[in-house]
C-alpha cells in the first residue's frame, strides 16, 4: 500500500490530488519521473552511479539505494506512471529534524539550454546560492510529540543571509520547543549532532575529500539532506545524525575535472557548521546546556 | 630610471607608446591605476590587506608587497599618472618560465553592474573558466638563452580543454627546448617544480587551507602567477618555484562567508598538478628523465 511520505521538506509533494513521491512499508520511496528530460537524466545518473566501480564503497552510503524504476499508480490519480524506486531515507525515524540544502553557487550545467540557464542564474542571484555557495531548500524542526515546526520551501527561506543561515543551523541543533525560530538558540545538541566522529561535520569532511578528487560526475542542483532525531538527542542517546545527497536530475559527466562548484559549496557549509561547533566547544556553559554537553562526551566514547 | 618589464605575460603591456606597468632597478613594479573604479578598488584592497592584522604572516608571502601609490611618468607619454607601487615579482630572475592562471569559475562579483556581469559571464562561458574553475591568461616558457617561447593572452589560450591545459602544465615543467608546445613533454622537472616541500603544489595547499577558513575577502578575477627558472632546474639546482596572487581590481569583503568560488578553482588546479606529479612519481623512467628525478630527491633533502 503506497502512501504520502510524512517527512518530505522540499520538492513536489503528493497529497490533495497532486503528483508527488510515495512510500511503502518496506522502505521504498517512489519518485515519479519528471516528464521532461529531468526524469530520464535522473534515471541515467542512478543507473550509471550504481554500476560505477570507481565510486568508493564508503561514499555510496551518502546516496539513496537505487532499486530501478517501476510503474505504480500515481498520487494524482492519473493512473500508472513510471517511478524511480529508491531507499526511503526516513524509514525507522519517528520525528526527524531535517534540513535540505541545495549545494553550489551555480545550479545550472554549462550544457543546459539558454532558457534554463537564464532561469537558474536569476534564482541563484536572488537566493543565497551565489553569496553562500548553497541555499536552504526545506526544513522541518521537531519540537515535541504534539507539534512539529515545518517551514516549507519559500523564497524567504531560500534567500537567507549569512547571519540568518547561521541562526537556522543553530536552531536545528537547539533544545527549543517553540514553533518559531529562536533568536538566541542554546545549541544544546550541536556537539552531539554536528560534532564527534559520526556527526554531520565528519560526514561532510568525508564527502569533501571525495569531491577534491573525483572527476566522475558534476552535481548541479543536488541537495544535502541532513537528519537527526531530537527526541533521542534530548535523552542523551545517539540521535542518528546523517547526511544523504538527493535529487540528481542535473548531473553531468565530470570529464577529467573535479566538481569545483559543488566542492566550494560544501566547504562553505563546513565553515558555517565548524564555527557553530567551535563556539559551542569554546564556551560550553554559555552556548550549550551542561547536561547535553555531558551526554555528548559519553556518546563520543561509544556509550549511547 | 623606469623601464618596460621583460617578463609580463598578461594584462595591459607598456611599450610602443602604450600605457602599461613599469619597473625600476630597485625592485619596484609601477602599475598605472586604471581610470575607472578598478584602479581605486585595487588601491583599496592593497591598503586594507596591508593593514589587516587578521591575515596570517605566512599567507602574506603569496601577495606582492605594497609600497603605496606614486605619481610617475606614464609609459604612453601622457605625463604624470598615479601608479600602484608594488614588489617586482621577477626581480633577480634571469629567464623565468611563467604561467598566469585566473582563478574561479566566476570572475564577477555579485555587486558588479549588470553590464559588467553580462560581459564577464559571456567570457567565463566561452573560456575554460566555467568548466575548469580557472583559465590560463598568459604564459612564457624559457627554452634556452637565445630563444624564449612566449604565448600572449589570446582567446585560444583562455579556452583550453581539460586535456589541453594538462598538456600546457606538462610542457611548463618539461626539458623541451622547442619553441612550440610538445605533444609528448617529458615532465623532467615536474617533481622539482611542482613537488617537494617548497614546490608549487605545497604552496597551493597552503593557500587552499587559508581559503577554507578565511572570510575576509572574496577574490574575483585574481590570478595565480607561477614562476620558476628552467635553467636552474636543468642544472639540478633549486629552480625557485614560486606562486603569487596578482590583480586585485575586483575584490569584495567576505562578510562572514568563505570565497567558495576561488577555493573551488584552486582545488581544480591542485587536482591537475597532483595528477601530473603522480604520473611522474609512478613512472619516473617514462615520464621523467632519470637525472632530473635524481636531482629532485637531492633537492628535497636540502642539497641544491
Amino acid at each position: 500500500m503506497l502512501k504520502v511520505p510524512q517527512n518530505q521538506v522540499a520538492g513536489h509533494q503528493a497529497g490533495g490530488g497532486k503528483l508527488g513521491p510515495l512510500v511503502d512499508d518496506s522502505g521504498h520511496f517512489y519518485k515519479p519521473l519528471q516528464g521532461d528530460e529531468r526524469g530520464s537524466k535522473e534515471v541515467a545518473f542512478y543507473t550509471s552511479f550504481s554500476l560505477n566501480t570507481k565510486v568508493p564503497d564508503d561514499i555510496r552510503k551518502f546516496f539513496p539505494i537505487f532499486h530501478g524504476t517501476q510503474l505504480v499508480e500515481a498520487s494524482d490519480g492519473s493512473g500508472l506512471k513510471s517511478h524511480l524506486v529508491l531507499e526511503d531515507l526516513t524509514l525507522g525515524r519517528v520525528n526527524p529534524s531535517i534540513m535540505d540544502i541545495k549545494i553550489g553557487s551555480r545550479t545550472w550545467s554549462p550544457q543546459a539550454s539558454e532558457d534554463y540557464i537564464a532561469k537558474c542564474l536569476k534564482k541563484d542571484r536572488e537566493s543565497s546560492s551565489l553569496l553562500l555557495g548553497f541555499r536552504l531548500s526545506g526544513l522541518q524542526f521537531y519540537t515535541n510529540k504534539e507539534s512539529v515546526f515545518r517551514k516549507p520551501t519559500r523564497k524567504s527561506v531560500q534567500s537567507l543571509s549569512a547571519e540568518e543561515i547561521k541562526l537556522v543551523l543553530k536552531n536545528f541543533v537547539s533544545s527549543n520547543t517553540s514553533t518559531e525560530l529562536e533568536s538566541k538558540p542554546d545549541c544544546a545538541f550541536a556537539s552531539l549532532v554536528f560534532g564527534g566522529p559520526t556527526g554531520i561535520l565528519s560526514q561532510l569532511f568525508e564527502l569533501k575529500s571525495w569531491f577534491e578528487d573525483q572527476t566522475l560526475y558534476h552535481f548541479y542542483s543536488v541537495s544535502v539532506h541532513m537528519m537527526y532525531e531530537k527526541r533521542l538527542a534530548s535523552e542523551g542517546r545517539n540521535p542518528g545524525a546523517e547526511i544523504k545527497l538527493i535529487d540528481f536530475a542535473h548531473v553531468d559527466e565530470g570529464r577529467g575535472v573535479i566538481d569545483h562548484n559543488f566542492l566550494g559549496g560544501i566547504c562553505s557549509l563546513v565553515k558555517f557548521i565548524s564555527e557553530i561547533l567551535r563556539a559551542t566547544d569554546d564556551c560550553p556553559t554559555k552556548a550549550c546546556s551542561k547536561d547535553a554537553q555531558k551526554k555528548h562526551y559519553i556518546t563520543d566514547n561509544g556509550i549511547n
